[in-house]
């Protein structure tokens, strides 16, 4: 992939930068001037928020951030309205669709308790959460992200007292999966569909969207690898089926149902990928009816 | 529902209990001695972590927990295995399978340092992300539970350093939908099958998996309301074209696919249930080309 999307190795949530070509050479905000970097096939990878837009609003663990373009600096304002098609604003729609994460730098302004005082501070990923059109405060048509901060991130220390949203704390979060590298590699290599049903969802405009499905899974005390090898690229239905137990893999790649042990389908794969049966056997094993009978 | 679950009005997180009949009569933890609250059928509502057994592990923010059965208290030891199927063990298997959050309340013990030093502390609501079986210390079978802290809660205060997991936090949390007592309510309604597709997804051991989808989305600055009118039962998959812009639902409440606006099904309903139409021309507005071909 060519952009590229996540915290760089040796980046740190909170690190301070002096300017927009520190920024730059350390993968953090590519662009030289523009306040998101994507494009609508790619995705946005990140944002710079720094007071540029007067619709702005920064609540720390999420953003209300206006997308690009129709605004003039010194006096900050809108002169005309925005295009959701122009390409930072369709990259960060992609992002939505594909549950990309979004690096959040923020600048130093005035508006925000959040930024710094001076130079740049990266506050690590988001994902956009929603996205619509409104009419600004100066009067024109604006495009609106809503991006929310991923949870589980070392914080920015010191931080202000984090305003969080109720009716989100409360309920649903992003339903979609926050992907890794090698999960977005899954997907792309088999354009979206899914291995099992080569069902291809589609969003807004076409976008596509599928998601990658570790088998062993991640995280302690499983400790599966984020490899190819232990990645499929599934719909939201069956990747929901293989974490909960509802369908096995056999050791020949042939997804079962776990009620009937029936064959839902036959495992399709492109060339240069493969799961290792060892993978396979493991998320088997995590469900002792299934391990009895596959066994 | 019988079993109640989430967060109980007026309870704090971080809120001290003084014993088990305080927890019982602010409904924060039922059960009089079980540590576990829950059945198979409605799943576990929540849980007391209160050094009972040897093979607990308190990271903070995540827990690895021992199910129910098989253990002496003083001295601590496990001297029988476990069972799947015993009702706590196979309530959190159901959590975990539903996806329904899980109240957990520390109990004071000298093993972890986020217990307190006395009585109970109510810590707030976990998701069941991952089960399994393995041999405890000593030397029998036991279940295993991971259980990690849902975001965006007020967090206990003062909280030792939370230990995170590296794997988790880099890639994919809990994908399954943290519902409220509404979308609870209504994939009950529906027996947990789509309202688009009439699909019903089955996971270990039969349990039934579908996701409450809010048509006009909850939180800033949507602000659509967590009521039956503005909710519907879905599989994944049509729950994500919903969320994605993929589909969107006509004045008389047929799924249409946004590329084509072809239809896709009408909406099946109960008896006492409809959503309403500002609803779904708010859903449509959000996605500005569906506006325009669906008006």
């Amino acid at each position: 992939m060519a952009r590229f999307f996540g915290t760089p190795d040796g980046v740190k949530v909170g690190q301070f930068f002096l300017d927009r070509r520190e920024l730059q050479s350390a993968w953090v905000h590519r662009p030289g001037r523009a306040g998101i970097s994507g494009t609508k096939a790619e995705g946005a990878d990140s944002i710079v928020v720094s007071g540029g837009y007067v619709d702005d609003e920064d609540h720390g663990s999420y953003l209300i951030y206006t997308g690009h373009g129709g605004n003039q600096r010194r006096p900050n304002k809108q002169i005309a309205d925005q295009d959701p098609e122009a390409p930072g604003n369709a990259g960060l729609i992609t992002s939505l669709v594909q549950g990309l994460p979004v690096r959040v730098i923020r600048g130093a302004h005035a508006s925000s308790p959040f930024a710094p005082r001076a130079g740049y501070v990266y506050s690590g990923l988001y994902s956009v959460t929603s996205w619509w059109m409104e009419t600004g405060r100066d009067g024109f048509r604006i495009v609106r992200f809503r991006l929310d901060a991923i949870d589980n991130q070392t914080v920015v220390e010191p931080a202000p007292a984090i305003d969080h949203d109720p009716a989100f704390a409360s309920a649903v979060v992003t339903r979609r999966i926050r992907d890794t590298a090698v999960a977005r590699e899954v997907k792309e290599l088999y354009d979206f569909s899914c291995q099992i049903c080569g069902i291809g969802l589609r969003g807004f405009e076409g976008r596509k969207y599928a998601e990658g499905a570790h088998v062993r899974p991640l995280g302690r005390p499983h400790l599966g690898a984020d490899h190819l090898e232990n990645l499929l690229c599934l719909c939201p239905n069956h990747h929901t089926q293989l974490d909960i137990g509802g369908i096995w893999i056999s050791d020949d790649m042939v997804a079962m149902y776990a009620t009937s042990h029936e064959p839902v389908a036959t495992l399709s794969w492109k060339k240069r990928h493969r799961v290792n049966r060892e993978n396979v056997a493991y998320h088997r094993s995590l469900w002792p009816s299934i391990a009895e009978l596959a066994s």
